[in-house]
């Protein structure tokens, strides 16, 4: 019967074991670790057409004081404790997609690039290799479309020698957003530091070949057949969400309306310092996750655990994911 | 803003596309579908272990109106409903595991065999197509061992031309479990249908190569090095799962101390028609999730969604399992 006292394990680790493997023993002294983990690529269908979740990776470091702008460092430490995570850390995850529509092959956002490969040692930027074994060619995208002007969902518009990542593909971006990043009144009033910066990382990401490929989409509009953006504002002024439709299967590809998710979806009204507009994007979480219950609806996210495609119930005074379980045929 | 009316989204679609992606177009004019899946494998470490999950794969089935001995189909329904998946159809995953505790490299359960892989056109029986395609030789296995005496656990020890899928390694059964099955006044007491197949199935199974390779273990003991057989009967007479250990980390690999964790982690109550001894299956699940949840212990799940990892809080008159977010590094 079950025990597993210390003194139990102890006990038993300290037992001869009964049958000695006396063959395998003879056959092999060590066995060599492959340290090596699996491609980060899922697919499934929507419709006719096929998803790709190709993972970017995942980033680590210690958060600021200010990382949940409204809440203390000891709550989010509760948090991330509820869920059995390490106090202190943020460990959050990047999934762009690909959509083979049939008849055109589409990337959404495009993770934090192979500079950030090579920088992080293969911990992020990981996008382009994941294609890869994913069996997909960055030569034959199409189309990119970009959510909101990130790092983590621009910057991979870029290989590391600063050529394009995907050389063939026309870029997609919210009108709204790049004429807020573009405006030099905006980037006069920018704060110092975070905001600052950004202004000057979009101005390096969008110039010279990326600038030719570039064509700018609306709210409510298709951008390719079967992708309809939708404004999601708040985490930016142009923050931008998707619907992906196929016959009469749709998902909600959310981009950032909630960062990761054991944060934000179980806690709408924390306000990650990434929100430009905290309140705003508050509203947005509200009526995004509140239509995502009421139509049962799936939702694909950026910064969910990869594969990141769930369900959403209500729970407590927030939300809850439900990941759709991996299915190992498509 | 946020507007997904029935009538906005046709409206949309039926909307001219803003830009139209002439470059792409020009290119190609579809973009063939891929119609594949990852291969099924994720890995991580225990301490110096390296466990690396190879799933099974799934099966898919409408399920019988007693698959859940004391609860009606109406119950089983309404709590698949409430994890948004399909009234009447199960769909089971089941996952192995390989553990590399750096001298021996052993498997736990094998899941339902090639010959499944081949009847079911690939659906189940992918263990030794994803072991290949995490780069395990299934001539390197040192040791199986064997959890109990279900097809989806016993039958994967035989290819589909009956011969051994490990065929290097020694086999490791509960002592007790092996007995049971064997046992000749057991079988003649058997009530037709399930119970006899089952007995009939292992006599199958158990036999010829198998038998040569077979060495029987005892509860409380090291079957290996590290690989600890804790007894949770109930599901079997010698069900057992297991605890490795390494270092300071341990997991406790739960066999089918509970089947799918969407019916029965949350109703641990639930008696699952598997399970053999209801009443005894209940009383080990409830020892065995009080532990998980006071000692905050990793569980790892053969009827898991893949890959299968998880810490279990309380949920209601349940528990609920914590899936560990997918580590895209190891």
């Amino acid at each position: 019967m079950l025990n597993l006292s210390r003194r139990t394990l102890v006990g038993s680790a300290a037992a001869s074991i009964a049958i000695p493997i006396a063959a395998a023993t003879a056959t092999r002294a060590t066995s060599a670790l492959a340290g090596k983990q699996a491609a980060g690529w899922y697919r499934y269908k929507v419709g006719t057409f096929e998803i790709t979740v190709v993972t970017d990776g995942i980033a680590r470091f210690r958060f600021a004081d200010d990382h949940v702008t409204n809440k203390s460092r000891d709550e989010v430490n509760a948090a991330l404790s509820g869920m059995f995570m390490e106090k202190d850390m943020m460990t959050p995850p990047y999934n762009p997609i690909v959509v083979n529509t049939g008849s055109k092959l589409v990337v959404i956002d495009t993770g934090t690039s192979e500079a950030n490969y090579i920088q992080s040692k293969g911990m992020g930027g990981q996008l382009l290799a994941n294609l890869a074994a994913a069996g997909i060619d960055a030569k034959a995208i199409d189309a990119v479309i970009i959510s909101h002007y990130h790092g983590d969902h621009v910057n991979g518009l870029l290989r590391a020698d600063n050529t394009l990542a995907f050389p063939n593909a026309e870029i997609f971006v919210p009108a709204n957003e790049h004429k807020f990043w573009m405006d030099d009144g905006e980037m006069s009033r920018a704060s110092k530091g975070r905001m600052e910066d950004l202004f000057k990382n979009n101005r390096r990401v969008f110039s010279g070949e990326v600038v030719k490929r570039l064509h700018t989409y609306e709210w409510g509009k298709e951008i390719v057949p079967g992708i309809l953006a939708t404004g999601t504002p708040g985490h930016t002024p142009g923050h931008t969400s998707f619907v992906v439709v196929s016959g009469s299967d749709k998902i909600f590809v959310q981009s950032d309306v909630t960062h990761v998710p054991f944060l934000f979806v179980r806690n709408p009204t924390w306000h990650a310092f990434y929100d430009q507009d905290g309140a705003q994007a508050e509203a947005t979480r509200r009526k995004v996750y509140d239509m995502l219950v009421a139509d049962q609806m799936l939702v694909q996210g950026f910064h969910y655990p990869f594969p990141g495609l769930a369900h959403v119930e209500k729970a407590g005074m927030g939300y809850r994911e439900l990941p759709v379980p991996w299915n190992p045929t498509i």
